[in-house]
């Protein structure tokens, strides 16, 4: 699959030793989180706002509602990018200058692309919903031709990323070793808790496999 | 404590029922995560990349390295935003179009400064250690004067800030609540998971009260 080349915009200038092209590595960050960071700028200022996506191939989407100020702005832009980012723990030294964090995150660079064929609107949102929880789109009630026209889709072709991760121990400084301080890593994960039916399910509906089955 | 006003670039357009501009609201959105996302522009693009924060007051800090990209454009912009993202669920309706997220976000807007004095700069490490693992500041050996040089510290004094939140079931539309499709809220959490001692901790070192009493 290879990598992405590096260019000013993706590669990583601190911490370069935690940085990473391959394709293979950064999509896996990008497939084993459902939400990320899109940035655009409005009105002179650079915002991050959190949405769900999914990706096919090189290509992640977002969708949202056709009134949506983020989507609206980044159709308006020639090149975006968007974060992914997964906390995996706290890094405790002996000395404070050495806490850091346990991390996966990917930074995307594309340029967005409205995608307006239903069909192809439909395929989006389908593989948005998968990513967010496997086996869903079979289970539920699949888009009708006015949902379709009420949700506004954009592909982002990926042009440039780059993955950064630490997944490692404290790095003390040697003098620090002899301090009667705890240091090690405090691994945070999230988890799904016990599923919440809606109160006016109809008792013979069972939780579908896609909750059972979840993972995160 | 009162409420932001209103501006475009803080103002919730769309779902504008779930902002709130309320202080209180937004300071407790703020102090129960440590990660947020901050987004500058490099090069005309937009980028967000996730760092630890604290708060004190209207005013939230950041540091990093000397040498970091993104710190250093920060100072360059005259109002930049930073994005606070809680994950709290998936909720999953009947109809795939009415599938949504519970989550708690903020959006901060300020203007970025340099804090260049050292005991301002550890007062500023204390507030983001602090908040990231309350009690670990007085654990750990705090920062020395080479340390502190070697640190960035950023303020960002808050003058725009909304949030948004969703804290709800599923809207399904009347006519498919009478599909047998499980629906319901998938309720995420992040868990903190057994401690993982640095292998060459001196054996009477035993587990810090920060990490014990850690709450996420």
């Amino acid at each position: 699959m290879g990598s992405y080349s590096k260019s000013n915009y993706n590669k990583v200038v601190r911490g370069a030793k935690r940085a990473d092209y391959d394709k293979a590595t950064i999509n896996t960050i990008i497939d084993s989180h459902f939400i990320c960071h899109i940035a655009y700028v409005y009105e002179g200022v650079a915002i991050s706002i959190p949405t769900g996506y999914g990706r096919s191939g090189e290509t992640i989407y977002l969708h949202g509602a056709m009134s949506n100020r983020m989507l609206k702005s980044l159709l308006a832009q020639n090149r975006v990018s968007l974060t992914i980012t997964h906390m995996d723990g706290l890094v405790l030294a002996r000395s404070v200058f050495h806490h850091s964090f346990n991390y996966r995150s990917v930074v995307v660079f594309g340029k967005p692309r409205l995608i307006a064929e239903p069909s192809e609107k439909n395929e989006a949102l389908q593989v948005i919903t998968e990513n967010i929880i496997p086996g869903r789109w079979n289970e539920a009630r699949v888009p009708n031709e006015v949902e379709l026209k009420r949700t506004l889709v954009i592909a982002l072709d990926v042009e440039e990323a780059s993955a950064k991760v630490r997944a490692e121990g404290v790095n003390d400084e040697p003098e620090d070793h002899e301090l009667d301080v705890w240091a090690g890593v405090l691994p945070l994960k999230m988890e799904k808790l016990t599923p919440v039916p809606e109160p006016d399910l109809k008792p013979s509906t069972e939780v579908s496999p896609s909750v059972v089955n979840y993972e995160i």
